[in-house]
């Protein structure tokens, strides 16, 4: 049976995460269950490039699933997006791909977008889609000390306490915190990441740009390994998987 | 007593628009029940630079009160924000102003933005804010087309049956159109828009865009007057009123 490869975009708001947990809304349920009728009505299993956590959203996630229905990449994609309605789950894009082809696996790399609102009136326009934080950030301060955490780490200081992971062993390709109007936007990118890595690395990076904490204290909290020691773990809202990256890319339509 | 301008920012979907219709949900019933705590428990009157229609969204609308609290404008912006809450109608920015000063009369520009997401998939992260077009669009061939209908002109053509107006007159200063990845984005400016002026000139560009009209027909349109002749109106959800423009601009805080 054909194995696809499907681009998603969803609002994690009313989601429990990507992950099914029983009967609870979840992104995977919605997906699985909308896919249902091109696999003789039983409900496969989808597997993401990254599992998301409940109210984290996504541009461009990444899923693969192997269908019953032999039919054209455009023609799956529109048939679930019929299905996955009316919850806030999309499918942008769909690709034939191998049989031993891997959303998961065969990730080369994965971004993340973070947008933090800052001013002192909340979101009107876009609650559940931004942290708002009242106090004045300074994103340069906050860019520079982003900077020493890039390359290979332990990044053990960053990690969910839950984290399955083996090893807190990654590498930070990209960290870049700029200002945008009244937003600041963390933007990460890794092959891989840990659990709540991105939401811990922006809950410590506030602390400096708020001005509690000096420009050299993630740095130094890296080194010390001790989660129990960084900024708090920043709120769902503001985060968005923004792309998982293959070599090659499946051939997306 | 004292007269505030306030800044809004709002999310339209759940509204019947700003202005008042009885019992319906509407930003000017938020907004002025918000106000009552600072007049004395009496709700007072709200005038805004522009009457967005059932929704529309806002990114910097401007509105004028007069409340019988006599406070700095942060504490004036900070009470309302309070008791909007939980509504989707937001005080930006406030603002102390003349008793003869008014939002919608001293207004010397009004700006708006329309996002159309064009693309096969519906949108799956802002749903009720762009107008999703499957057909491909040619933003360059829609870029022409509003270039011929910019100036002082009559602009019947693309006003709504119930436009209250008394002369269809108006300047158009700026309508630009431009792709930004799967958006069709156009931008509005002028001092003062018809009922339904934006979303007529959308609905009718975008038949240029997808290649049914030529890009000469908007012009045509344009000087023959006739409303039955145009394009569609757009849907709301795509129209953001952007700004409201003074000058010289209230002290906002």
């Amino acid at each position: 049976m054909p194995r696809y490869a499907l681009r998603l975009e969803y609002d994690g708001t009313e989601f429990c995460g990507w992950q099914r947990q029983g009967d609870l809304p979840s992104v995977q349920k919605v997906l699985e269950e909308a896919c249902a009728f091109l696999n003789h009505g039983e409900v496969p299993t989808a597997t993401a490039a990254g599992r998301t956590d409940a109210g984290v959203h996504a541009e461009a996630a990444v899923a693969d699933v192997v269908l019953a229905q032999d039919l054209p990449p455009h023609r799956i994609r529109d048939a679930i997006n019929f299905r996955t309605l009316p919850h806030p789950v999309v499918v942008t894009a769909a690709a034939r791909v191998a049989d031993d082809w891997s959303a998961r696996f065969d990730c080369i790399g994965r971004g993340y977008r973070y947008r933090i609102l800052n001013r002192p009136s909340r979101p009107g326009m876009e609650p559940g889609k931004v942290w708002h934080v009242k106090r004045r950030l300074d994103a340069g301060a906050m860019h520079e000390a982003a900077q020493g955490l890039l390359g290979k780490h332990d990044f053990s200081a960053f990690r969910a306490a839950s984290c399955q992971a083996k090893s807190a062993l990654r590498t930070l390709d990209r960290l870049d915190v700029s200002r945008i109007g009244e937003e600041v936007v963390i933007v990460a990118e890794a092959r891989s990441f840990l659990h709540h890595q991105v939401r811990n690395l922006v809950g410590t990076l506030v602390e400096v740009g708020d001005g509690r904490r000096p420009v050299t204290w993630p740095r130094t909290l890296l080194e010390g390994r001790d989660r129990t020691r960084a900024g708090m773990t920043a709120p769902p809202d503001g985060l968005v998987f923004r792309y998982a990256k293959y070599d090659p890319e499946p051939d997306w339509v």
